[in-house]
């Protein structure tokens, strides 16, 4: 049975589903991510220091701790490509910060209208490198479009012969910009949040190319690293999550996937006991032995 | 349990999967369909009288019964668009017309490489239109390919306002190009037949389409008229009928959907106990009130 906390995380949901069809014009857009910043204030608790990048290649927050580690977490926020900030994802990437013990840095990569792909890409790995530089180990944590970024940085990595993360993480992922897949319609009613089988998102010039990087759908997870993968059983991207745990498995990935009864879309991002549940899970499955 | 037979065409069935990634060339599109026709060898039952149709317009074979009807059936055959055949499909279409006691046409519509889409298309058109002269009440059952032919047809009458088919049987329909629903992935071990998530067939140049003609996954189904999708629960093509029907169910449609126990994609074209019961079934309901 879902907490009560749950029950009000649905009923906010369902009034994000409600404006989901209006028109994706710049102001729209911007309108959105003010008020996910608006709507998401947080101040930082004790032990936590806030340090702010601003260079031509990386641009991001870090959520710096008093205990100092040789692995750090990179978190992907979410929000197609569009509507997502740093800012607004900060008691997120803060618990997670706290639940893994490793300092974390919150990647503000372009989106839609300012840039279309490969900007974010781009960015996430120049972020990547920036933190390798500094740490010799990284994990990804990546939510919905995040969670997208996730998988591509490491598929293109892979490609690139680079070192990889040691873990990746990826809450709701996205790995087909078609929204074609099989819940994208049967789960149109039972998503509080998402419409489901919609237009691609506008950051895709091609959402229809088959490359790795713009649908990770068609990416080749040999030798990926171990992966964990979350998700509500109530999501229209819920077949998004069934098919990277399938093309994972097959190719010999480490792949946890486990399906929160009943949730719907990133519901990690509201504070409720069921998310403090899989961000200890999360929290764990990040560990890396260092020894 | 299945019957013995349909293990039997279980291993034939697997046989196909084994060639299914040779390569489309001309050579081997034109030798498959030989093999489904050298294949497939069938005399005419007494009372069954083979009738071919050489228009410029119109290609075919009628199977006609003795006893009359002011109803005829249209038979489309599948194939992914390139190998299937009339000749191949004989017993198929002539169970169906002595099932139903409707005289039926099959149509011979062009296919790749001798032609791309929308040939095929304006051919069954054709063939409706030329029915349509001679019967008052017109059903249409398709199988694969066939089968979304069978609903891009009506769609398209639709569209016309044209008068529509009185019910439509669809058998392993496929309804988006891109071999990209969740079943082609999670069923690609578990289907005897087919591989699964491959490259669109080469009859669509522009496989992408949002056209209903070609992905009929696109379509609008108000005011469809009754159908009956049929298909096999271990097909990579399984997500195809499900959307179908929730598309249909969404609409108003009177649609049945009935998927068949661990049975495989067109079973129907063997001979075997389980088809003989949806033989009956899809008789049954292509039975159109005339009174």
């Amino acid at each position: 049975m879902l907490s009560k906390a749950a029950h009000q995380a649905i009923d906010i949901a369902k009034t994000i589903k409600v404006h989901q069809s209006d028109p994706l014009t710049p102001a729209n857009i911007l309108s959105a991510r003010q008020g996910a910043d608006a709507g998401n204030p947080f101040d930082m608790p004790a032990g936590v220091k806030l340090e702010t990048v601003t260079t031509p290649q990386v641009k991001g927050e870090w959520y710096r701790l008093a205990k100092k580690s040789t692995t750090a977490l990179m978190f992907l926020h979410g929000g197609a490509y569009m509507t997502g900030t740093v800012k607004s994802r900060r008691w997120l990437a803060v618990q997670l910060a706290l639940k893994s013990g490793y300092e974390t840095f919150s990647v503000d990569y372009r989106q839609y209208p300012e840039a279309q792909h490969p900007a974010a890409q781009n960015d996430v790995e120049a972020a990547y490198a920036y933190m390798r530089q500094h740490y010799s180990h990284v994990v990804v944590f990546g939510e919905s479009a995040g969670a997208s970024l996730a998988l591509t940085l490491t598929l293109s990595l892979k490609d690139q012969h680079k070192p990889l993360p040691d873990k990746v993480s990826v809450f709701s992922p996205v790995i087909s910009q078609l929204n074609l897949l099989t819940s994208e319609f049967t789960r149109q009613e039972r998503d509080p949040m998402l419409l489901g089988a919609g237009d691609p998102v506008p950051y895709f010039k091609d959402p229809t190319s088959k490359s790795p990087l713009v649908s990770p759908i068609y990416g080749d997870y040999t030798n990926f690293p171990p992966l964990m993968i979350n998700c509500g059983t109530e999501e229209v991207k819920y077949d998004d999550s069934v098919i990277l745990n399938q093309l994972c498995q097959s190719a010999g990935v480490p792949v946890i996937f486990k399906a929160w009864q009943d949730l719907f879309h990133v519901f990690v991002l509201f504070d409720m006991p069921e998310t403090q549940l899989v961000l200890q899970q999360i929290g764990d499955f990040l560990q890396v032995d260092v020894a």
